[in-house]
């Protein structure tokens, strides 16, 4: 099989990494056209009996192919690849939402995906410019939560707003009076966070509730990926025991 | 000057962009050997403007040096570099700390210090093997921030307690029976924390009081700078106010 460079306007993306293409054969196995095993993994571990058994019993083309790792991950460090079909997404109108506006990397992107479905926020909306979730950088640090996300990109925000409608807004601002531990969040709701280096625009504290997540004033403002899991932290603390 | 790349066990290190450079001058002037700017910063900027006006006030050498940047910084997305000296500090023995035990990752180390910095955790325990503070990549994740904060390495945990035994241990686990929220600090305390991907060993949750961030089961873990991020702005949320 031909196998090309990522292209964010292409079809197709990939998985590189044992445990993100298990995530990917175990939650989105119609999406996949081949998995690659590098001939150097060790087919003595779980990762690859794993990946060998869904194979067969999915009916899913399983093929060594170095030429695929030298081409999508030329440091060597990878050992299987999944290949597969870019697909959408809908949203959950019921669920709450985590709304992104303009995130601009793609690593930031997929640490959030991961955070997020690890405390049960699986309803992301991305407001463009923004990163592309399926950049396989994004796929990764999102050690497969991506394929738990259901995610929709919006051109502006008025169109988010125009399919969602009901969602009570919680604006993330950089300054705010009110701090997020004496928020409460009304459901179904959506937290709002801006761009990296930006935040969000003044404007977005007209929309909505806004918060801050206050700190000292030894730095600038958290990093976005930082923000977004306390927030999730917050709003999501009770529904979880261990 | 002669400019050489950074090594992990030479006496230098360097500060790569505007934003750092100016936290360097103002933390650690002490330190500083000289500050280079590429041939293509925007003079009319503030930030160069501010570089210029600590170097003449503070006597430090200011160069045009456009092949420091080809050296440290290929890229091209870097117009400032301060040079300095690694220093020592001293944890403070009243204060509450982070110990960080074999941290691996130099990006995700300094987005812990510029959120512990953010959240007033200043002082800071590195547990080697551990990546190194001075690596241009953890100053420039720290965004500066590391100028802020008491760090020191110990060869091993024991080592660590040696140094500061009063202090309330709470080991943060996989697993353990009592999560976050209802974890209460008794100051002096030292939240603890494990490797990227392994975590803390089993024995530590016989020192000290085991904690856990519960999360659903779509996720193995969060990432590290999320966790330390969560238990610090739980256990600094009623210090900050905006």
């Amino acid at each position: 099989m031909k196998v090309e460079k990522y292209k964010k306007c292409g079809k197709i993306s990939y998985t590189l990494g044992v445990t993100i293409t298990i995530e990917l054969l175990k939650q989105r196995r119609e999406a996949v056209n081949a998995v690659f095993v590098s001939s150097s993994i060790d087919r003595e571990k779980d990762g690859f009996k794993q990946i060998l058994e869904i194979c067969i019993r999915e009916n899913v083309p399983l093929e060594e192919n170095d030429k695929a790792f030298n081409i999508l991950s030329p440091k060597g460090n990878c050992f299987a690849i999944g290949e597969f079909e870019k697909y959408t997404c809908r949203m959950d109108e019921k669920a709450s939402h985590i709304v992104l506006v303009n995130p601009s990397d793609a690593g930031n992107l997929g640490t959030i995906l991961r955070t997020s479905a690890g405390f049960g926020f699986t309803n992301i909306a991305v407001i463009r410019p923004a990163a592309d979730v399926f950049d396989p950088k994004a796929v990764r640090s999102s050690m497969g939560a991506l394929f738990h996300i259901n995610f929709q990109y919006f051109d502006t925000f008025e169109q988010y707003r125009e399919s969602f409608g009901e969602h009570n807004l919680y604006p993330f601002m950089l300054t705010s009076s009110v701090p997020l531990k004496d928020t409460e969040l009304k459901e179904p709701y959506a937290l709002v966070f801006g761009n990296e280096a930006t935040g969000l625009p003044d404007s977005f504290s007209e929309l909505g509730r806004p918060v801050v997540i206050p700190h000292s004033d030894r730095i600038d403002s958290l990093n976005l990926p930082i923000a977004v899991s306390i927030a999730e932290y917050e709003a999501s603390k009770n529904n979880w025991s261990k």
